[in-house]
């Protein structure tokens, strides 16, 4: 079989503003493009034609039956590649006509290895594989998606000291090298909150678990600091949580941002200790230094 | 509930070699550790108990209550605290008495919501949960493990031109500074595949689905090159391809060496324009530089 690619988009432009020290600079900046991909696998077995959605992942557009094939090879569901009869996108119901499924055949004779492989498979939702669609099914599970209006202003200055803050409480990332951080942080910069792990989602789940336990929900009062960059998923569990402002020392994804603005969550990126992008804002956010700030008269 | 934590270990010592130019050091190096959680979650439906596996997350042990709940709330499982009656640590047939699976049992008249939050879950392998089983169970499906075996050696020299030549190469990361790269090269540094995506898993699967759709498998006489950081998932994918060579910009978890010294793959890490660090070397690396190498008669 012949691999043959659609052609696809894995940037998309986006107007942001593009704050440095206390100078602000709107700019067209560069996003990658995140959006699932469901796996279908097509197959006879005991005279029984089986069709399934075997995985749904979070993928950037582009050589997707490569991922496809690479998916079912690494995972061992097929060991041969002559298993493989045909691979085709899918149409689904998309208004926006993504190219988010993929179909894969498998020949007469090839059973797929499905129970020995089945570790770390993403199952599908019945609410379909366009990244809108996502965005709206979290809405629906969202309990705080209303509470999350901000009636208060960040400053730059408490911002650009939250890295270092973060970096000085973690206790294993100086150490090794390989963890993820999510810190909260109070309006005025105060660490409240630290988790740290391999998965980034496992640092937001284990912040949120917690304040979640202590009854601290919604957290629309608060920064949330990701040390790493911003995928949907991440957006998606502060979301849940009520979170308004999320802050990342890494780049968004396309879907990230989408979902940032449907909740109108402020979300901002590459955060260092004199600049940041700012990919949507719902907070006033002042830019004065403290030197500046300190000359106004209360 | 009162959350109760376990004591736990998240960091490893290791001893490793540290190269710096061509100069080598032995040295005592700290890793994350990345063990599977599996979190089962027990209630009551139409008057009969339920339990089932819900998510089997590769994470940093330590805090796993809290990952457990944050994950049953971000996900929608769950929307409030009372839901909850109790979660504990089960013991698991684990010869090295890892605490990698959590019970959590949902109070009478709360039906969890599993179908809305399917989206993105972990299904449980039958193979246990303890790290050990999961590259046991990865030695069963791998089709290449016994010619893994290499016949070669490689330079320094070229190792820490390899990052550049990745950079270079890709077409997304110097825009957007958000996407993974896999590079697959041969062993004197020539650059023959490159896949990008904000997954590194999906980078990866899009590189190894192209070789094994061209026949180029097993890619042992080759350095696969990753742009972050190397974890189980990757050294598993790596290992089913029969690639001997990993190699990355970022740090190792614990379990990737463990699967890499198991499989007998070299491992490096940290790689940049004139240093690395080794965490498993099945390879002769030559330390020589360029220069040294050309006044080298043949």
């Amino acid at each position: 079989m012949e691999i043959q690619n659609l052609e696809t988009i894995s940037i998309t432009n986006k107007t942001i503003q593009k704050v440095n020290g206390s100078e602000i600079a709107i700019l067209e900046d560069v996003l990658s493009i995140e959006e699932p991909l469901e796996i279908r696998l097509k197959y006879i077995q005991d005279n029984e034609v089986c069709n399934q959605v075997i995985s749904v992942t979070m993928r950037t557009p582009g050589n997707d039956v490569e991922l496809a094939i690479g998916f079912l090879f690494t995972e061992g569901i097929i060991s041969n590649y002559e298993a493989i009869q045909e691979i085709y996108h899918v149409e689904k119901n998309c208004a926006l006509q993504k190219k988010n499924s993929i179909q894969v055949i498998l020949n007469d004779g090839f059973i797929p290895h499905l129970l020995q492989s089945d570790r770390n498979f993403y199952t599908s939702s019945s609410c379909g594989v366009c990244g809108k669609s996502s965005i709206e099914s979290i809405k629906t599970v969202s309990p705080f998606q209303n509470t999350n209006k901000r009636c208060f202003d960040i400053s730059a200055s408490v911002l650009y000291q939250l890295p270092k803050k973060l970096r000085t409480a973690q206790s294993d990332f100086a150490n090794t090298g390989g963890i993820h951080a999510s810190g909260l942080f109070s309006l005025d910069g105060e660490l409240l909150l630290l988790q740290e792990d391999v998965g980034r989602h496992n640092a937001l789940d284990k912040l949120i678990g917690n304040a979640f336990a202590k009854g601290l929900l919604p957290l629309n009062q608060h920064i949330l600091l990701l040390s790493g960059r911003i995928s949907f998923e991440l957006v998606q569990k502060a979301a849940m949580a009520g979170i308004s402002i999320v802050v990342a020392m890494g780049a968004p994804s396309s879907l990230a941002v989408e979902l940032a603005q449907e909740f109108d969550m402020t979300l901002l990126g590459f955060l260092n200790e004199n600049r940041f992008n700012i990919y949507h804002s719902a907070t006033t956010i002042t830019l004065l230094t403290e030197k500046e700030q300190a000359l106004i008269p209360n």
